[in-house]
């Protein structure tokens, strides 16, 4: 799936994922409105207005980007419906010809990592049939428990083709926190990144391999020194755009074959219409939106790119 | 909630939790038969066989104990028709009188962690109406991301008047390989206690904490150290029973008021048929025996904590 993803990337031209995160306070009241009236306004109605919003963003940009990573949370806080809504969701846009990225940054301990493995990327025995629960190319999983939550996505990886993205430096303010702690003088995301190198090592797609690494966009010092810690794991690289991020401050994730990073944007994408800048559009017309913006996006990391 | 968690643990005696952590291969062959009998070898099937498990062992169990800790990935595992089920069994052992704790693992940052937050402990509102989407009591967080991470869990604790235990030091033997890492010469769980004790600060019941704390059986050192550092902090000892910690490992997790800890069993209750010690009771009567490894678990704790 590392191959399929790099293959994407290529023949986009386009490093970049639009996060499907979406709020409902995003979905133009049109859509809620006509969800609403056929589901009411329950957590069945939120799923499907959500699933409408998502279907109209993907239809008007999936032919210029790679991927899309659907964020869990924003689906689960919607109960069994909003959940079923981020399956079909995934569905969809794999039917499209899209990498699915799954952000459930998932980890527990041995077995129960395991579940989460088979439940997001793999196949679950029922009887004798095998069942495929949510199906997802790749998930974000977090590290804090260890190589042995780590080992059973790996696993299933293996079995699958599939692949992870490890939390090693997170996007947000007070990511540092316990993440930039010096452990015999090295930060522990450094630590993080080494695993994530060793994971990986076993793990080989093409040219990268099926581990790679959550990196946040609104640290590009240290997505430098992380890129060389792991010279073979692609970089997602989170924090870009409303959450501060610029295409200058991003060309250290890339390796110089161009390659090696794909930059995600949530808010900056799906709710575009919002903004100053594409307001033009309407709010009618928010996924043309969404796709002005995801050209002005590749525009900008492009431009920087080739700046470098 | 943290009042009525320490109440129903004052009633009943025992500072135990049951972990609900149905795997197929633990439930006996004719709940799973009379499922598939109905719904098919589906995940369907497999979500009516665990709330069908669940729900005997509940029946056998509930005026033993004072909570129970259902862990998502073993629904989630089973796609929507698990998350069902995982939701049904919520239910069902709130109306019994138990506490809730949803071993959920999430953590994310901001706005996502709200998402992750309202819909595991608060309501969601859509349109005019606010519903609640999974509705446990406690849920158990991931602190790798930092305070603005863990920060909305809080906030929908005060709101809800619910609590979260935040993962300390697990019970896994890599759980090491970051969680004790040095930092300033102590060990980074030690820097994550002071952060639970300091977040649980402006959360207080009247005794505990809404903000407890994650620390496995299998490092009763350790638990000793974060005892003292969190003193307001109640513990979720996971790692009792098949994963090797015993009663006597326990005491220094617990307060002199032989309050401040409560300690979770999986596998030891709810496989307890399959094993020797309690093969008496015969498949047949598999909640049976869950009650008498319940009640030999007590024993062992209480025990413990009076030859103290």
């Amino acid at each position: 799936m590392i191959n399929q993803l790099v293959s994407n990337i290529k023949k986009t031209g386009a490093p970049v994922v639009v996060g499907l995160d979406p709020m409902l306070s995003y979905i133009p009241e049109h859509v809620q409105k006509k969800a609403f009236a056929e589901y009411g306004e329950t957590l069945e109605g939120a799923a499907e207005a959500i699933w409408q919003f998502n279907k109209a963003i993907v239809d008007s940009t999936c032919d210029l980007i790679p991927a899309v990573k659907p964020q869990i949370a924003m689906y689960e806080q919607f109960g069994i419906p909003g959940l079923a809504a981020f399956r079909r969701t995934t569905e969809y846009c794999k039917e499209k010809g899209l990498v699915v990225i799954g952000d459930i940054k998932r980890g527990d301990i041995g077995s129960t990592s395991k579940a989460y493995a088979v439940g997001h990327l793999g196949k679950v025995q029922v009887g004798n049939n095998t069942c495929v629960p949510f199906d997802e190319d790749f998930v974000t999983v977090n590290p804090y428990l260890g190589s042995d939550g780590v080992d059973p996505f790996l696993e299933v990886c293996r079995e699958e083709k599939k692949g992870v993205f490890v939390l090693v430096k997170t996007s947000n303010p007070s990511s540092g926190e316990f993440q930039d702690q010096l452990v015999g003088g090295r930060p522990l995301y450094e630590l993080v990144g080494e695993k994530v190198a060793a994971w990986g090592e076993e793990l080989m797609g093409d040219d990268y391999s099926y581990v790679g690494a959550v990196v946040g966009a609104t640290y590009p010092e240290m997505g430098k020194a992380l890129r060389a810690v792991m010279p073979k794991a692609y970089i997602l690289v989170p924090g870009y755009g409303a959450q501060g991020g610029r295409g200058k401050d991003l060309v250290h994730f890339f390796n110089e074959d161009g390659l090696g990073a794909i930059v995600n944007s949530s808010r900056g994408i799906i709710a575009a219409y919002r903004q100053e800048q594409y307001a033009r559009f309407g709010e009618a017309n928010f996924a043309d939106a969404s796709r002005a913006a995801v050209e002005d996006m590749i525009k900008d990391i492009k431009g920087a790119l080739e700046h470098e």
